[in-house]
């Protein structure tokens, strides 16, 4: 594709880089913007560097935060006995928005991935280790809850083993069918899962 | 949805403001910036900024330029005879791409749409008039490439009626079967209208 400015070029290229994004959509975006008033861009661009600059990570659950520690860590209505181990923000964001969940978090940064170049060292394992060795530490149960994949299982395995000296119980999130999913299109291995881990009819 | 950060969310609410981006994709790709380099979140807003502030319009076409006169306008290996009318800078860019094409455009900048509010003094008609009214102009031949849509029919026809009285040929580019199209899947008015005008085979 030739295009018709090299300012326009450059910012196609620029927006291409954001995943699933490609050049026809950047092209689209961009020229939505040239079309818009330049108070859209600059928003918009704003609102993207003051992000950049300014966003900090939970000193205690490496949760994005606005502040040193995030809301969840700094509430005392969260019940801090319970720790929910996550992949990343979404996670958190995510399992938040079932509203069936009290405890704290922590957020790994990632999952061990020898692909993508991300051992345990890079995740914030260390700090979880850290976190439960704390004298005044309250966790009992610790929910590892990563993706059902090759990596998330590796990684569970991984913390499992790291952790398994501690006096924590350590769970993890049910595998089964969804809610709404249909039997006959199931995989077997979840299928299989849901079986094995039946639990009481209530 | 509840997000960790302030931050976070005004960068989502922008980013949604995107055509075609709903919240789920913006929080993806604030949450990617967050997790990059701040030189990518640098470079992209910078791209942006630069191009609005600086982002031109050609003079004779009003397609998008980083002169005063685009690209195309001030070769002078093009054919200035024949001009073709598009709705946006799009469409220059894809009737490029077919290098079918030696002529010269003209951009609307739109399309008449009474329910968006956009008329004909809302696009670039009176200059397209001015331009051909011009004692120099050399244009024999106007193209409309304008959509096959209701918009597109009346603003072709709207233009259609304003040209009448100029020395100039009016064609349209050629409605039919798209190639590597199957004819049973082809609706009724365009499979029609391809066999109403049935060229010579050669």
């Amino acid at each position: 594709m030739e295009y018709p400015s090299k300012l326009i070029e450059d910012a196609v290229n620029e927006v291409a880089k954001l995943p699933g994004i490609g050049k026809k959509t950047a092209l689209r975006l961009v020229l939505h913007l040239v079309k818009e008033n330049a108070s859209s861009t600059q928003l918009l661009t704003e609102a993207l560097s003051k992000l950049r600059a300014n966003i900090k990570f939970c000193k205690t659950c490496h949760n994005i935060s606005d502040d040193e520690f995030c809301a969840i860590c700094a509430s005392h209505r969260r019940d801090k006995s319970i720790l929910c181990l996550v992949e990343d923000s979404k996670d958190v964001m995510a399992i938040e928005n079932t509203a069936q969940f009290r405890g704290v978090y922590h957020v790994l940064g990632g999952i061990i991935s020898p692909i993508h170049g991300i051992g345990p060292s890079e995740l914030t394992i260390d700090s979880l280790i850290a976190r439960i060795s704390d004298k005044g530490c309250e966790v009992k149960e610790i929910i590892l809850a990563l993706s059902p994949t090759l990596e998330g299982d590796t990684t569970a395995f991984y913390i499992h083993r790291k952790l398994k000296d501690f006096p924590v119980r350590i769970t993890s999130i049910a595998r089964g069918i969804p809610m709404g999913g249909d039997l006959e299109y199931a995989d077997e291995i979840t299928l299989g899962r849901s079986i094995t881990s039946r639990i009481l009819f209530s």
